[in-house]
């Protein structure tokens, strides 16, 4: 079954943790990503977290051709539990003279408490952001539901 | 820093939890999946874990592009705990006329005995499997490590 709208809504606003795949000259790739959304926008740091150089990769590839995915799950042991939900769209980079960088990084700041002690944006600020042209969603039924429902109350 | 090979090689054999991303005609599609790790491939059942029809978008989509990614990784909120491990290869289809799915099989319910009650295959039996080409790891640092290390302990 389909998770309702309201639920994808706080889903977007609370969930601590997504998956990014962008397009690569030699196919999908992935990685896991932080994020807050900020109007109607999913917006992600490039930010101050220990990364290799390499996991710029993502910037690069999106120039090349802004089609990402992006996936919110939850993985259990008891498969009556299981839901995701998937985002497809268009992503590009804000830079620091993008007038909307700053409302992004207030959203960030307030959902991760991290960001007190983690750079938020490397030098100089940039992020990326996706505009959602399609999203999906499954879950297993009406328990893992009320499941869901609890966990994003635990959430900030 | 990178994941050292042998925590790879055990990350391959029990994490219980990856993403799937496949190239789709509208961009990169991403779903969870379980997975064994046989023969140096990655397995994937086509099972009977309840899903939508259009789930079967992933077989669709490696008929046309075989590129995919997968990820292995693991979100905390205290973030000196971060790690993934990125696949990327190609895929194909394995259908039942495929020697190497009866071995596939037994390792997916050797690892996930929910196939004890969830069918491991829809009818026809099927199977994805990932060619791996390129591997990429990134750990926080040593503390992540010994963290991962306890947790793949814990599995079985």
């Amino acid at each position: 079954m389909e998770i309702p709208e309201v639920t994808r809504e706080l889903l977007l606003r609370r969930w601590p943790v997504a998956r990014l795949a962008t397009l690569g000259p030699e196919g999908p790739q992935l990685v896991p990503i932080v994020f807050a959304w900020h109007e109607e926008r999913l917006w992600m740091p490039v930010d101050g977290k220990p990364k290799r150089e390499r996991e710029l990769a993502r910037i690069r590839n999106v120039r090349g051709d802004p089609r990402v995915g992006v996936l919110l799950d939850h993985y259990d042991e008891d498969w009556s539990q299981l839901w995701w939900l998937r985002l497809e769209g268009r992503a590009e980079v804000a830079g620091a003279s993008d007038s909307r960088l700053q409302g992004a990084a207030r959203a960030l700041r307030t959902k991760y408490p991290q960001y007190h002690s983690v750079e938020l944006f490397r030098n100089p600020a940039r992020a990326l952001l996706v505009s959602v042209e399609r999203t999906r969603s499954w879950c297993a039924g009406l328990e893992a539901l009320e499941h869901l429902g609890a966990d994003l109350g635990d959430l900030p």
